[in-house]
Order: structure tokens, then sequence, then C-alpha cells
């Protein structure tokens, strides 16, 4: 059903920004199902619904792709959720916007996420392991710009800072050992029940 | 550090199930830092402060030791923290003393858990792998039910239960892509404060 999600979505036409990030998205589907080796770019191609021409109009070979998503899917989940804050609202707004657009990103290209959260992509490269990490890092600190800001708007009250944007992290990274995408909520819901469970706590009011 | 408390540990004589985890937790270290083929028998006793008698005594081979950590981890978690649970206690007492025994099994057992919890264990016995994701449903219907019990006692508002109960693992299970042992807060410490956060909510008191 995710399958037929992305190949729906291929029939209208993308954007660049979005067109990329599907082929890494499938790359890194196929990456993990068939392995590097047994995947072509003939195969992605076919799995974005693209001709080979406009695949090779943005990457160059199989390794650019796999670059990409061991560098990108940090990098890129950073810019997407940046670009979703809601701009002018007040700071638990803008922290529940932080965990939506994440639920978001991480519904639209699981495989990616998925591909550069577990062992799987052991990177050999020290370099680009250090780049993702500073993106990693920026991701990390938006979101405790968010709480810190929060808490000085008087909505949040004093708390460990990094703490508390660990538990927010924590309960959108451990997603991808549960989640289904075929039944019950979807990652946007998911994130927002959790925004107001951690927003509000769980006990009773009063 | 962690190796220096063990150690230390290792001094006092320990009773048959803590000697069992030490054993397990020290042969996951070495199987995760020297590989399976690289770490003998007589490494893993070093490794515990024990002769190799008392080794075999408890364990016929490297194998069974393997076998148990694949299995045991999950199996001890939830006995662990089980036999934890302040009894008589509010439920909502209860899942503090869930998440707190967590983090001292996490904190103690550190290499058996990151060992079971990274795809470095991808067990290709099915049997196996089956019984440890029926200990794992255990533990996580233990918590669930002690939310369920909180709820019926008007301690928590009227919640989805497998969700909360999501939440509560997701901040648990997380710790091990960031908690360094040397530093800082300890497991248990770290389990209390997200109990706070996530009963409380980050929210100012209304």
């Amino acid at each position: 059903m995710a399958r037929a999600a992305v190949k729906a979505q291929a029939a209208e036409p993308l954007d660049g920004a979005e067109r990329i990030l599907q082929i890494l998205s499938e790359s890194a589907r196929l990456f993990a199902t068939t392995g590097y080796d047994g995947t072509s770019m003939r195969d992605i191609a076919e799995a974005c619904g693209i001709s080979k021409s406009l695949l090779y109009h943005h990457f160059k070979d199989k390794d650019e792709i796999y670059a990409r998503i061991t560098l990108g899917s940090t990098r890129e989940l950073y810019q997407f959720v940046f670009d979703r804050l809601p701009e002018g609202a007040r700071p638990i707004e803008r922290i529940r916007g932080f965990m939506v657009a994440t639920g978001e990103y991480f519904q639209r290209y699981r495989w990616a996420w998925v591909a550069s959260t577990t062992a799987f992509w052991n990177d050999p490269e020290q370099r680009r392991q250090k780049e993702r990490m500073m993106w990693r890092d920026r991701y990390e600190n938006l979101l405790r710009g968010l709480i810190q800001a929060a808490i000085e708007a008087g909505e949040l009250r004093p708390l460990d800072v990094p703490l508390a944007g660990r538990l927010i992290l924590s309960s959108l990274n451990w997603m991808h050992r549960w989640y289904k995408p075929e039944k019950g909520m979807s990652a946007p819901q998911i994130a927002d029940a959790y925004f107001d469970m951690i927003l509000n706590g769980l006990k009773v009011e009063g």
C-alpha cells in the first residue's frame, strides 16, 4: 500500500526536490530489500515511474544515490521540517509543527529513514558520517531552540531542555520499529497524539 | 566506568541470577567488540572475574551463551522489571517503578541490551526469534496493564493505551542511541525524569 501511494504520486509531475526525495526513498527501499548490487539504475527508474534519462538527469550513477541517501536523509529531514514550521505561531505550536512535519517526512520517505537509522548503512566514509552528524545536530538543536523559546514565553515549565528534546525525538525515532503504514493512524497523526500526551501529560487535569 | 562497575561487582559473590546476567552482559560486550569468533570462554571468564570452571558450571559452551543473549535479554528484562514493581502502590507509582527498573536494567546490562536491540543479532533461528517476541509482548502488556489500571483508578486521563505505552517505551528504548554512562544522569534517573515529564506534561501548570 505504501508502494501504491508512491506510484500514484509519481503520476503527477513532481518538482525537483520532491523528485529527488522520491528517488532516494525508492532506492533506499530497493537497496534494503534486494541489496546494492542487486539494484540497477533501470530498477530505480521503474520504481519511480520515470525514464532512465530523467533519473540520470538527477544522479550520475548508483553510488551518487547511495551517498545522498547516507548523507541526505538527515539533511533533507532538517530542511523538510524547517520549511514546515508555522511562521509567527506560538512556540508550542511550532513544537507541534516540528513533530507533525517529522511524522510526515517519516511517512513519505520511510525507506530512506529506515535505511539511515539502522546499522544497515554503516558508512565507511568518515567525512560523510561527520556531515550526517552535523545535520542531525542541527535538527536536534532546532527542536531545543523551540523548547527554550516556549519556556521563555511561559508556555512550558522550566525543564532540562536537552532531555525534553530527547523525549520528543525518542517518540518519533522509535516509530520505525513498530509503525505499520497499512493500519491505524498515519505517522503525522501519531506525532500529533504524542505532542498532546507530552505537552499536557498523561495524568488527569487538575 | 561501566566496566569498572561490573568488575567491582564481580568481587562480591553474586547470586545465580545476577551471575548469569553478568556473564551474558560481558559476553555480549565481547562479541560486539571483538566478534563471536574472536571471543573465547577464557576471555569471558576473565572479563567476569571468575574461574573457567564456574563459567562452565553455568554454560556448556559459547553457543549456549549466544542463544541466551539473543533470547534471554528480553526474558530477563521482563523478570527484572516485574520483580521490582512496588507492590500495593498506586498504579502511577507502579508505572514509575516500571520505568525506573527498565532504566536500572539498561544501566547494568547495557551491552546485552544493545546487542539485542540492534540488527547485530539477526537471529537466523525462527523459534528463538518467536520466543523473544513473546517476551517482548509480555513486557509491553505489563506496561499497558499498569496504564489501564491507572486510568480506571482515575489517576490518568482516558488515553489510547497502546499509544501511551509506546510513548513510554520509546523514551526508554531510544536511550541506547545517545546514553553515555560516564557523564550526567544515570539511566534510572533519566527514566525517572521522563516519568515526570510524561506524567505531568511539559506545559506550565494550569
